[in-house]
């Protein structure tokens, strides 16, 4: 602990993206912070043994500053919001106490991440200045490496969309940009496949999943995963005109 | 491709991304490879007096194996085709030697980034079991980052669009999308902001130029900009409905 009980001061948030999962893509600032700061909060869903983000900082966090906050598996608001609101009242209790503190987030911290709800109450405990958001590699970014599989050249437009239930969605974008991202393709997968398939983009895509993890997917044949069920924690992105 | 992937004396290519400007926001793995590969490849333009990305690695990189590469200040395709298969092969001659070489691009090397040209190039010479690409943190989420400004929530279409000399080409994209990232913003600032303001997203967005240098500009006082001619180097994100 840097700071003593009687000093003052109020302590420094980070909020930090760890990256898609390998550690070694986390940022150096990400990984030093880790490090020095006195308390490192990580969520948890409830029904999970435990949190990815911590997973990934395993190897460099002292587990004794580790604080995780389990969330409810819930899409109620008001049951939500309590969470977030709780969350946050723990984290400024520290931070009021002179403590500093991180916040693991997977990827991007505001590249839907729900990091974004626990900000919106954090900034009514403590003034902005003490909050700093550190941004980290997104799992796209990290798929089109693993695949090396381009996202975009000068000029041309992305597209990064969450899969809705009504894949039918996805047309029109699918027609008018040069890249397009799908996230969240989970059980949509075949769906999509078949989208694809029927605006000639099979050919053109690259399916990735579990990135930087040891059961890691990545693969240009799309097709062949019809019917595989391997949507989960999975991106695909298509790049028009790439063979 | 004269040699097979398993012929050891084949050197590692690794592509990657050292991050939008903090020396901090590179990735671990970048770092670490920087320090241990046998020669650092960084382009750079033909009428600038260093590369950007070497700035960037400055205090960590071994001066004697960095390799500039110039590129020509041309929109001629026929020039710049040589100019990127000169680069390859002098990347490929170190490579076929048994040394291992890192290429650097600012931000992420597959968004944006001339680095798609060159591995075009050098997946002609060098088997692509021997090139790794190494994703790195985008200017744009730097950018949300650095004004602590949320890019987009679970469920929510995010469009990334290089801004044309047609402005209005952006309209359809900033009424359909929940967020909209624009890139390459540059002379056409009072045009976009005009847009925004037409559209009733001016305060609903962030501005943000040269994110983690000195002279970074961070606001949400989008309109107070026009006029500035700040639009260099710039993005601009815009939320629909955040205030």
């Amino acid at each position: 602990m840097t700071q003593s009980d009687n000093d003052p001061k109020l302590g420094k948030f980070y909020g930090m993206g760890v990256g898609p999962g390998d550690p070694e893509l986390m940022t150096v600032k990400a990984a030093r912070l880790i490090k020095e700061v006195d308390y490192v909060f990580t969520p948890k869903a409830s029904f999970k043994d435990n949190s990815m983000a911590l997973q990934i900082v395993k190897d460099i966090v002292d587990e004794k500053k580790v604080i995780e906050q389990v969330y409810p598996m819930t899409m109620d608001k008001g049951e939500l919001n309590t969470a977030w609101s709780t969350a946050a009242e723990e984290i400024a209790a520290k931070l009021k106490a002179g403590h500093n503190a991180a916040y693991l987030t997977i990827g991007d911290p505001f590249t839907f991440s729900t990091y974004i709800y626990l900000l919106q109450h954090l900034t009514k405990l403590i003034p902005e200045d003490n909050i700093e958001t550190i941004p980290g590699v997104t799992s796209y970014n990290a798929a089109a490496g693993a695949g090396n599989f381009p996202i975009v050249e000068s000029g041309m437009k992305l597209a990064v969309i969450p899969v809705s239930k009504d894949v039918e969605e996805l047309r029109p974008i699918l027609q008018t940009f040069d890249t397009i991202v799908l996230m969240k393709v989970a059980k949509k997968l075949d769906k999509v496949i078949e989208l694809l398939e029927e605006l000639g983009l099979a050919e053109s895509s690259l399916f990735a999943s579990y990135v930087g993890l040891e059961n890691a997917v990545v693969t240009r044949d799309i097709i062949s995963l019809k019917g595989s069920e391997k949507g989960y924690m999975s991106v695909i992105i298509v790049k028009k005109g790439y063979k």
